[in-house]
């Protein structure tokens, strides 16, 4: 048997793993910053759970209900260099993190019921999901009032989430956006009522946590490919994860046990509107 | 006179032209599953229209109210090979298909009135504009729940419609999606009153059939342009496109038409005011 | 003490500085076509306000309460030459002005509480944002119905901003469009009340004109960099922008002086939540 991982000696996060979901719970007083305890909790936590087998979803919530994570430690910032060296060759540092919390064979999702901003909205970004509690979630990227920019990866994902203009309108109007319209501009997957958010994200933790762990995997970098290649190379490359895929016994499995209990006839295949018609009656439209 | 093209011995699409618009249904019970005969009337049906003049419009409905198309006929997929080969160097099959749709000189739009998922959500995300009924269409891309993906352009596009968050919670959250989130996250155009899609569709089908064939053909590669060029040439290319189209004697004739019946007056401007109150009493917001 | 740049003899453009944001009132009756006056005003504009330093915001609004922009003058396309000569290497014209509003270190907004459609939605489309009165802005790009196509970057930016699929739904449908439809399209950044959206423009053009210049030309950078460079060399630039932002002189007086009036406590990271509230009571949800 082998042993279960196990996340200890955190500083500020507190990791609790139910049914392969990693629970984070930030607890940092009094703002959840991003400070040198956070950036070692963070660190640790990606080394273990990145060859952890047991876990395929990581969910990122708060301990305090009024802030998700405030932004990185300005303390740290006034002192900057006067001099800027050349542009860098090799992404370093939390840039590096968040880059590879985008590969990873994991889903990770921010449950957002509170403040968040600056860096703590770039940690935001660079998780896969994004979902925001209507009336709680408060939402924004305003370094430019203080004279600097989201350098983590903050005007890079926020133009391609919401395209330039919103993006230049969070940037530099630096106001405070709510859930509902973090959902319009496309900067949150979902703005779910304040009541129901943990309920959702649960189920939709448990959802992924059903999956295979190869086709995680292959979902995950199928999107990647997406993004990255050339129209025709992602087409290409797609076909070719969908046959890795396809040739997987477990996949085979899945897909005979289906057929077993009645995919393909009417009955099964009316299925998802009855859950979809319970999905509304829980969380709304 | 020159013979109309007929659309004869069809196995499960019926075709039906009318005012330079083909309404294709899809007729395959009993849950509009894409098997062989849908896969030969669809190669069969592309082979005709392409070289059919007559046709400007193709709009995709189903015969059947609680589907519009099911998914890709699982059975077939049950015994794929073990080994999976390179990456193949050439689309073919339906993602060849798919990829013509996209640049045919002619729009494509779907109707969707129910069910859609897996296969048949790649084939509607393969057509020029989708359109969803409130109440009755239920959206999904929900390939990993039996271990494979969306193999057909499925994880492409839903990427490039929806981004990638959006995106991996579809696939990997596996849920059904009413036609009010899939218009919020981008899967289709709009979601409109069950009672009103069929009339909508028509009046827009109808409007884009009174644009000159050679307009629809430059505006639908202007698109592609759009998304494939890098910016500089891409515009550059735009004002050439532009300079075939505003040669076209057709379209002179229609811009001298516009100004003899009052174009640039106030009076012929305010017109898209009363056209569109006309519209949100019809349609709603 | 240097002089203020004075905007006089425009013809068709009247512009107004307050407090480093300047208001551009187009009043070209009787619909405010792009006609060679509007034209000479653009270009007379944009070479003097590209060297006002006291400018960092300018808003475009109508004189007419009707019209925004209606189009360009159709009847200087109607003798459009036969001859299509080859693909231009450089842009010119208004597309050249256009291309050069994206770059230019200073902001710019449409404020469109009327009709605007065909060259005036592309002028729109070539502005850093884009704010619509509910109720009273209709907005269209329908050239396609006179043959043409939206050769000004409309066929380019509007598949940016929204997608091929409700692009092309869009530029063929040749339908008008509501303030609400072209939020949810991405085709302004926010649809507003009628009788809010002076306020709101004001708001957040004076909040733009509180951030140093520098900031502004470095935010506006940023997001060319994260539309046009591959995914690493833009998160590497992003943090070279970050160095020298962070290493201006004025940006370390405003780190330290948030620092002194209580940023990082929990009283002052609790203030977006409080802004949010003024914003919701004010402009709604």
């Amino acid at each position: 048997m082998i042993k279960k991982m196990e996340y200890k000696d955190y500083k500020v996060w507190k990791i609790e793993v139910k049914n392969a979901v990693a629970w984070v719970t930030i607890d940092n007083p009094p703002v959840n910053l991003i400070d040198m305890n956070f950036l070692e909790d963070m660190e640790r936590f990606f080394t273990q759970v990145k060859t952890d087998d047991d876990v395929k979803v990581i969910v990122f919530q708060s301990a305090d209900p009024e802030f998700f994570i405030s932004h990185f430690d300005v303390t740290a910032l006034t002192d900057f260099p006067e001099e800027t060296g050349p542009v860098a060759t090799e992404l370093t540092g939390w840039k590096k993190f968040f880059m590879e919390f985008r590969t990873l064979p994991k889903v990770t999702i921010a449950k957002i019921e509170g403040i968040v901003g600056g860096g703590g909205n770039e940690f935001c970004l660079s998780l896969d999901m994004r979902f925001g509690a209507i009336g709680k979630a408060v939402f924004s990227q305003s370094e430019a009032s203080i004279g600097i920019i989201a350098g983590g990866g903050g005007t890079h994902w926020l133009t391609h989430l919401m395209g330039r203009s919103r993006a230049l309108e969070v940037m530099l109007g630096v106001l405070p956006y709510s859930a509902e319209i973090a959902e319009r501009y496309g900067w949150i997957n979902r703005a779910l009522p304040a009541d129901k958010i943990g309920q959702f994200v649960e189920m939709i933790a448990n959802s992924i946590a059903n999956i295979p762990s190869k086709t995680i995997a292959i979902v995950k970098q199928s999107v990647v490919v997406a993004e990255e290649m050339s129209r025709k190379e992602a087409l290409l490359e797609e076909g070719h994860l969908f046959a890795i895929a396809a040739s997987l016994l477990e996949s085979k499995g899945k897909m005979n046990q289906a057929l077993d209990i009645g995919l393909q006839t009417r009955e099964f295949e009316l299925y998802p509107k009855r859950i979809l018609e319970g999905l509304k009656k829980l969380f709304g439209e």
